[in-house]
Order: structure tokens, then C-alpha cells, then sequence
């Protein structure tokens, strides 16, 4: 059963052990989500090009992909780091920014979907776009979230699809591996007046990942983390731009009894 | 007439409506205006590969481009990004930073400024390049503002020779579409010491011209609603760090009489 | 000698003559950095284009080359850049992040030391994969920091091979010319859970280099003074988050008095 001790278990081992975290990620959340990763514990490297992607996950602990800001180059040292790190036994984790927003970005999406990721983090809309791809081999934008119900049961398919575990983010966060599903209810609506919050949330699990014996638990305790940072920075800021600031002293400072009591996690 | 109320309904429209808002910027400043556009209530979106700004910008309320960080692919991305624009009726802001610091980047703005942008934002020697170059059709580099007068003028010139409003910014920013001229007094000297509000002004203009029935009102509200934010901010920072926090805070919470009583606008 | 009040002659002479500081830089930090110049008093830009580098560069005050987020593209605009600040009489500094993790990041960084730059700039790995390139033609990545005494021998061979001013940053910084070293004994240990501040102390260095009469005299002012705004901020700071905040307030308003108290040289 995972449970704040569990989680707190997890915390304290990417403090102590520092996880090299490989990212390739969008350029919109690079300084946010490398803050994050370091206010976390983390060591975090921001490696983007095709000419030493592959040389460098076979050294990190854990990679985070992140397609918000897509262009071809990017697509393929996409591609060859996630090879490298299945091949090297790196855990790896996929967002999939806007999968359903152009046709270019959910074949992107669901191209990387099928290389082996252990953990694909997204909102509604975007799970809904990649579930869908999963099993007709095609699929359709999806401009906006029809529901977690709807989102929950397709990362649920998408999860036996796949093989990863699949979180679901939003007001609440579902996590599923096909079979069981956890629900995070922290966080806190202000939260989504920063950018790259989501994005942080991938990086925060793929440092997780790094550390924790099963893909499943990284996963809740990423989001649960982040969420319990969320709260106590929205209860100390003023509006978006304090909060992103709160947010990261936070991650740095949360303690095993701040995280006890604020933990909020559901078995489905 | 252009007032507070005028503003203040554009505003509430921004927040209530959420607008979609296309992003085509530099890489300084891709987190600032997204920050800043989410604060004010707007939707953004980092979109910049030749492979997907069509279909995105197609989807999208307004788009801003900005050539900050400029190279050629994302010179190829803004025509095209421009041209679909226009095809569908989409607004859209032209930042020309720099215009005159290097030929490449002198002609990359001309070209950007004759495909039809509804306003083009930029500081008196960037207006100052472009209204030459609209004249003339080829242009020199303008190393420094001559004087506001001068900038002016040339604003007026451009505004007519390409059929957009535009703003030039400074202490005083001037808002003209060739005809009329309006002034905005608010803003802080301390601003010119965070990197990134020049463009946060122009996004923030974006996202008004995604709402509002006319660019030049879109124009003085976005310079309006950033120059009060921008007050109120100075008022609470002790250096320029704080104030780039607290310029979110307050975008996010600025209220109709806060509004109200700061707004300086001058008919010239 | 180097003291205080040397120091105080330069930030004095930053702040007036606000030098142009052209930089090519990693897109996590461009960011921050801008902001740290800006903070500081100089007035940066950030130029990467192979298109247009060379023709900025000619119209900078110095040159700061960061291979953090290398790209192949990149390396060819970091070269021309080099190349030509070389031939205009722009002094150069180079951040050679990550010198030793993959054979593409040594070879780059290795190609770009042997261009002229005044100073170097690197944590104890870097500077260590750095001087055996120097010595031996190829190199070896180099993990981790075997020690500062180790480093230092290293950074005084490379200086001497190169001809450059070369820091060692950490805990403690060590800067030589070759014959001279000079130990600068500011910072803060919660420093190192921001990013990009290795990144902004080389960029802080540019702007004392685009006005000091020799490199060796701006390389100790950048890192005193950074190194002094980060003890200010730590005071002040409740986390990695607020610290970045505080940093740049203070970095801004640094006067004669707080610098002459704090400031901790010692020549070796």
C-alpha cells in the first residue's frame, strides 16, 4: 500500500542519492522544470541534440520527454534517447504536450508512446488523443477534456496498451497501470496560472523514477509531492508569479510531517 | 473614447473567455510571456515548427510573433505562421526586436511587417528601422532612439504605409493607426531592468486583439493593463527580481478600481 | 592588488556605461541571465544565428560563449563569434558546461578554448577534462570533481596553455592567469540548488570584461560580486526559489558599503 511513509521513503532517497535526470524537454519550462528538479533533490541536465542524446541517458538514472515545443530535430533525439534508455535499462518518462492540437504532434506523440516509456503523465484531452491513436492506429484532436471519467477510462486502455503507467492530471490526478487506480486529490487551482506545472510534474516523477523500485509508486509519489508543494505555496502567495516562486522553496523544504498530514490519496 | 470602463470590459473579456493565443517568440522570453498571458487570464501556446504553426494558428484567437531569437527556420515559421493567420481572419502582433542591430534581422522585420500584422509593437529605434525600410524599401541599422518626437512620427508614417496600429514604447508609450494618437503614461523606469516586458506587452496585446472588436483599443488596453501591473509592482519590489514576480501577481489580480485610478491616457 | 575598492570602480564603471554584452547561450539560462546583466547594469542580448553573429558581436562590448544546450548549429555560430570578437578586439569568455560527459561536448568544448578566449570558466570537472585536452590533444569525460587542489593544478596549466584567465567556481573559487592565484571566498551553498547560476557568474564576468583594462581583474569582480549578492539573497531566502528572486534585488542594489564588508579574497 502506497501511504505518506512510503512516499516519504522515496523523497528522501532522491535527496540523499541526487539522481542524475536526463530531460529533454520543451523550451517554454527548461529553467522551471531544472529549478524544480534541483529544489527536489535532483541533478537535473538539459541534453537536447541528436549528437549525444544516446551518450548521455546511458549515464542518467531516469530521462523525462517532453514534446511541448516540437520540431524534427527534436522528434529524433526524442527517439534515440528513449531507445538508449529502454536498451540501457533507464526509465523513462513521456508528456505528451498537446498531443491532439495538430496532426504533426499526435503522430509525434504516439510515436514515442510505443517505445517503451514507463510512465506517460498528460491531461485529459491529451491521454484521450493517445488512447485513441493506441487502438486505431490513427486518431483525432481532441481540443478539450470530456470529463475525467471518460479521460480515467482511457488511461486505464491506454496503460494495457502500452505497458506504462498512466496518470491523468487535473483537479484530480488519476494514476493507473491497467489494473489499479489512485487518485492524488492535492493541489490547488492556481496552480494552473503557471506554466509548465504539468511539465514540472513529469520532471518531478521521472526523478522519482530514477530511485523507486516501481514505476507506480514514483508516480504517485511525483504527483503527490508536487501537489503537497502546490498547497503550501498557494497559501503563501499573492497571485501566479509568488506562487511559482513558493512553489520551488517548497519542494526544497517539505517535511516528513507537513507531508503526512496533507497527503491525500484515494484508492478507486 | 478609450477610458478605464473601455478597458476594464476588455479585460473582464479576457478573463472570461480565455483566448487562445499562438506564440510564435524567442527563447528568452517564452516563459515570461506565457507566465504573463496566463495571469492575465488568456490561454497561451508555444507553437513554432514549420511542420505544425498552420494548423495551430488556425485553431487559435490571435498569434504574436516576435523575432527575438532569431534563426531561419523560425523566420520560415512566422511567414507561413502569418500568412495562415490572415487567410483565416486570425489577428496577430508583430514584435520586430532589434530590427535594426543587424542586416539579417532588418530583413527578416520588413518582410514580417509587409504580411499584414493588425499591430506592430516595438521601441523607438525598432520604429524607427521599419519606418524606413517602408519608405524606401531597403534600411539602415538604428543604434539608438532619437527622441520620441522622431519615433512618433515615424509610428505615424508606418502605421499608414502599412495599414497596422502602431505602438512604440518607452517612458511614454504612443499608440497611433495614422490618424489618431494616444498616449499611455503608466509603467515604472524600473521595468527596463527585467528582460522580457517589451514582449510580455506585445503578448499581452495579443491576447486583447483575440477579443476585441478593434486593434487600437486592443492596442492601449494590453499597454494600459501591463503599465498599471507594472506600477503597482515597483510598489511592492526591492530590485528587479521581485518586480518580475509581483508584475504577475498583480496582472492577475488587478481590479477595475485599482484600474481606474491608476490609468493615465492622453489624447495628443 | 585586487580589493574592494577595485571592485567597486568596476561595478561603478558597469553601471554607467551600461556595456553591450552579446550573448550565445543555453536556453535554460538565458532566461536568468539576461536578468542578471540587466540587474547588474549592463545591457545584454541574446544572438545565436550563424546569420548574424558575427555582425553583433562587432557592435558588442564582450562576448560570452555557453555551451550548455549544444547543438550543432550552435557550435558553428560560437565559432564564428569567437572568431570575429577575436579579430574586432572583443574580449571573450567561455562556459564550457558539461566539458566532460560526452565525447561531443569535450571535442566542442575543446575546439572553442583553443579560439582566444580571456577567460574560462568552469566547475572542477570541466576545468579538469579542459587541461588534459590542452595537454594530451584528446581527453576523457570527467564525472565528478576529484578535489579543488586538483582542479587548481589544472586550472593554472590550462591558463598557462591557453592564455586565458581561467576560474575554477565551488565552494571556494580559485581564479589564475597562470602565475597569480587569487581564491574568492563568497557564495552560499544553497546557490547550487538554482540553475544557471555557474551560468550567470560567467555572464557577469562578460560585463566586467567589456569594461576593465585586463581579465584577470573582471574575472575576481564578477565572481566577488555574484558570490556577495549570493550571501545577501541567502539571508534573505527561504528556499532555491525566493533565493534566484532575491539574488537578482540584489545584484541591483549592491552598494560600496555591503561589498567592502563581505567581500572574503585571499591570494593563494
Amino acid at each position: 500500500m502506497i501511504n505518506a511513509e512510503t512516499i516519504w521513503t522515496l523523497l528522501t532517497a532522491v535527496r540523499e542519492r541526487q539522481p542524475l535526470v536526463h530531460n529533454i524537454t520543451n523550451f517554454v519550462v527548461m529553467n522551471t522544470t531544472a529549478n524544480a528538479l534541483l529544489a527536489l533533490g535532483a541533478s537535473p541536465a538539459m541534453i537536447h541534440s541528436s549528437d549525444e542524446v544516446e551518450d548521455f541517458v546511458a549515464i542518467s538514472q531516469a530521462l523525462v520527454v517532453n514534446i511541448g515545443t516540437l520540431y524534427s530535430e527534436q522528434i529524433a533525439a526524442c527517439k534515440l534517447a528513449a531507445l538508449r534508455a529502454r536498451a540501457s535499462g533507464v526509465p523513462w518518462i513521456l508528456d505528451p504536450v498537446g498531443a491532439g492540437a495538430t496532426p504533426y504532434r499526435q503522430t509525434a506523440a504516439s510515436a514515442l508512446a510505443r517505445l517503451g516509456p514507463s510512465v506517460i503523465r498528460g491531461n485529459g484531452s491529451e491521454i484521450l488523443t493517445l488512447a485513441q491513436q493506441a487502438q486505431t492506429g490513427k486518431g483525432r484532436g481532441v481540443d478539450s477534456l470530456q470529463g475525467s471519467e471518460t479521460a480515467l477510462d482511457a488511461a486505464q486502455q491506454l496503460a494495457q496498451d502500452s505497458g506504462a503507467v498512466v496518470a491523468v492530471t487535473g483537479a484530480v490526478d488519476y494514476i493507473t497501470d491497467g489494473a489499479r487506480v489512485l487518485e492524488v486529490h492535492n493541489g490547488h487551482p492556481l496552480m494552473t496560472r503557471v506554466t509548465g506545472l504539468g511539465c514540472s510534474a513529469t520532471a518531478v516523477i521521472g526523478a522519482f523514477l530514477a530511485i523507486a523500485p516501481e514505476a507506480f509508486a514514483a508516480t504517485v509519489a511525483g504527483l503527490a509531492v508536487l501537489g503537497v508543494a502546490g498547497e503550501i505555496a498557494a497559501g503563501q502567495a499573492r497571485g501566479p508569479g509568488s506562487l511559482q516562486i513558493a512553489l520551488l522553496d517548497a519542494l526544497y523544504g517539505i517535511t516528513h510531517d507537513v507531508l503526512a498530514q496533507r497527503l491525500k490519496l484515494a484508492i478507486r
